[in-house]
């Protein structure tokens, strides 16, 4: 057997030991973003990741600043006229609390059977060591990569990122790249193979609304002049038919619907109706003609986030309330432009506004537009053909219902389309007491990533673009 | 002319320097009951009253305690086989803030033409002396009165009267009577004599809807689940229709349909409707068939006082909202049962509510009946023959929107009805800056009160009761 990757892969099984103990080591550093008590152990991961970087093989190993925490970056640029990957991941992780419900100390990686225990293992610093460890073996092994490589790990995930676009339009060049692959965003089974081909887009609305110059005694005038909470109450109410779905004209406008092809991979995904919504004891309630997995996944919502007017202490307070304001969020899917479908929603509500009523807008967020990868995109055909299972069966294309801001602030930026590759698994308890990663994740993860090069490596840059 | 009044009123006429001098010593302690730091000046008020009331002829006075502020009590009961009338009023008065925004100082009385400014001299200081004034002035002149007096003075109408209910009922004995002449609830206009012949009644609901375990990920669950906010929005909105009429069945049970005399009077009220609505800067909106006036005093009312749910802070949270509360109202008429109003409501909500919905009653107050005195109430007539103009214009009957607490606690706990005498006007900025009481009020007052005693000896103690 011929194939290159082999003596790659031989070079990683051969490592695991002292990959799993290097992982440890990343684990040991309570890089909290959050909490200013935790920034001299900001500073100590990007110190060991920058280290780990140099010493693995990637030139420019360096911090790029944004004006918050910084980037940690590093590039091998040494296969001209290949494609060149950027790979995400972060380095930072959520707080410990509440640290009395961990079994073992959030900070001491622990190993039981399979899992090892510790806060960031599964969020995101084992899969991100995963990607890396890759890179290092082929520039070990072949002094050579199947395409370019440009390092990224950020230290404000978990934060929400917030100098991360200022950061990326500062190293623009530098960052420059055909596609990302990131080690966030993880494997939606443990048995099923599945890629994600997209994710739906947002935008949101805060508006209030004024029905006197002032809150009113109900006694002096109640049943003879409109009620802010109830005028909100039919505004919003008339956003929804009863079956759930939305009334707002124009709403799924361009909304492209859901192919053969996507209703087949959403029914094959392995997805526990019943246990999902047992879950939060809420019941399935949506759009009729669409399974509930479609209706969160390839539909677009609207929500009412928030909504609030008059007296809302403790006991009564007889008046008529004036003033009314609410908070609104839409999902929008492939094909939607996220400011007309916000703005959708404003005609109607100012449509249905009633007279001697006045409709503020108080913020109006256009947000960002669905990212999708096409089934046809290399992302995907490399992907497939990495996770195919030896029986042959395809991996199940799923989409997800929230937004993933990195991957539509890379687009905004950079240009450039986003493979979620990482190997976490759901129930790895992220954010949460005793979060865990799973050594076998490791192992499959290092043969993944590894065929995962190899193939983009097959590619022309130029495929990636125009997608 | 043999009428005996006529030497209590010359007595008064002689006397008005006496009395507005007495007045301004009781309007220059700041006798706010709102306001621990005013707790001497609340001791200097009930020490004045006492003295006042015993240097005016009447006997037993003394301190009623009910836990909180004392009330000020007097009687005089030397004519046996007369009615009994508890003459009601309020030593405290709201704080003064925003004192800068007074042109004189508020403990200060200042005169300015016909106007006397101060706090608490429209509400209710004035008043309060225009009706003692008479009762003494009858014990000078006449040695007798014509009915038996008994004064109640309370300390905490400005602070909601909390402890009013126990003192009342600690001492039902001594405050028995046959009925109430309150001199707090003013005259709707100087022009046009008024008798306030009733009070809508009121009843509250709070109710929390439920839709699911825990706020839930807009993104995960967007267009899959049920929004608390969505549903509240819908209930609400089922309430009323969009004529502003209330769409609840039953909740106009019981409702008196307006008598021919009710609806002119209520069209022959001073009432400028343009000026009402456009002072709140509010639009007229109610129940087809009534004028806006009927609305808001002859017709029952339902209001949402406070809406809340979901996040209403800064910025935006995509979250599927699992709670949300409401705060409502109802005014009830003559005739109706507020406890069966408000369950009307209840049912009305609970039969709206969606399955797979929680809706949980937080509070319900039965709350209070309508007051109402019928036009033939010797209250009533009474009134009308003392305020009767001389051109033979009959008063016109008036009705509150709003409930007045003491009306309705005096007729749960003592079994009587209330005439509202005061002789304040609407424009008299009471709870404001710069509130002003009129001279031309108190010689009025005095003249109305010495007639309307005299009129209700006329009637046996009977006539009060079962009307």
């Amino acid at each position: 057997m011929s194939d290159p990757i082999v003596p790659v892969l031989d070079h990683l099984a051969s490592r695991q030991a002292q990959i799993e103990s290097w992982l440890k080591t990343f684990l040991r550093i309570p890089s909290v973003s959050a909490d200013p008590a935790y920034a001299g152990s900001m500073d100590e991961a990007r110190r060991l990741l920058c280290e780990r970087l140099r010493a693995g093989g990637l030139d420019h190993v360096q911090l790029l600043d944004g004006g918050g925490e910084p980037a940690v970056y590093g590039e091998w640029t040494g296969a001209p006229g290949r494609p060149t990957l950027l790979i995400y991941g972060h380095y930072d992780v959520q707080p410990a609390d509440p640290v009395e419900l961990w079994r073992t100390p959030p900070f001491e990686p622990t190993l039981v059977g399979d899992r090892l225990y510790a806060r960031g293992a599964s969020d995101v610093k084992g899969s991100t060591t995963v990607a890396l460890e890759v890179v290092f073996a082929f520039l070990a092994v072949l002094r050579s990569c199947p395409v370019n490589i440009k390092v990224f790990i950020e230290g404000e995930e978990e934060t929400g990122s917030p100098t991360l676009r200022p950061l990326i339009q500062r190293h623009r060049q530098l960052l420059a790249a055909d596609a990302v692959l990131s080690a966030d965003g993880g494997r939606a089974s443990a048995v099923t193979p599945t890629i994600n081909t997209g994710a739906r887009g947002h935008a949101a609305l805060e508006i209030r609304l004024r029905t006197a110059a002032k809150d009113l005694h109900s006694g002096r005038y109640g049943g003879g002049v409109r009620n802010a909470l109830h005028e909100m109450a039919a505004l919003l109410a008339s956003l929804h038919r009863r079956d759930g779905s939305v009334a707002v004209q124009g709403f799924d406008a361009g909304a492209r619907p859901p192919t053969p092809r996507q209703r087949q991979d959403t029914a094959a995904f392995p997805y526990d109706e019943a246990a999902f919504f047992s879950d939060v004891a809420g019941a399935s309630h949506g759009e009729p003609g669409y399974s509930p997995r479609e209706r969160i996944t390839l539909r677009p919502a609207l929500d009412v986030n928030g909504m609030w007017g008059g007296y809302t202490g403790a006991g009564a307070k007889t008046i008529i309330p004036s003033l009314a304001s609410a908070k609104l969020t839409a999902r929008v899917v492939e094909g939607q432009d996220p400011a007309q479908v916000i703005q959708s929603v404003l005609t109607h509500l100012e449509a249905a506004c009633p007279p001697g009523c006045e409709l503020d807008v108080v913020a109006l967020n256009p947000g960002s537009p669905a990212a999708t990868l096409p089934p046809a995109h290399p992302l995907v055909t490399a992907a497939e053909a990495v996770l195919q299972t030896p029986g042959g069966a395809r991996p199940v294309h799923v989409r997800l219902g929230a937004s993933v801001p990195i991957t539509s602030l890379f687009k905004e930026t950079l240009g450039i389309d986003t493979l979620m590759f990482g190997f976490n698994l759901p129930d790895e308890d992220v954010h949460a007491p005793n979060e865990f990663f799973r050594l076998s994740s490791i192992s499959q993860g290092l043969q993944a990533w590894t065929r995962l090069l190899d193939e983009l490596g097959r590619y022309q840059p130029s495929a990636f673009h125009g997608n």
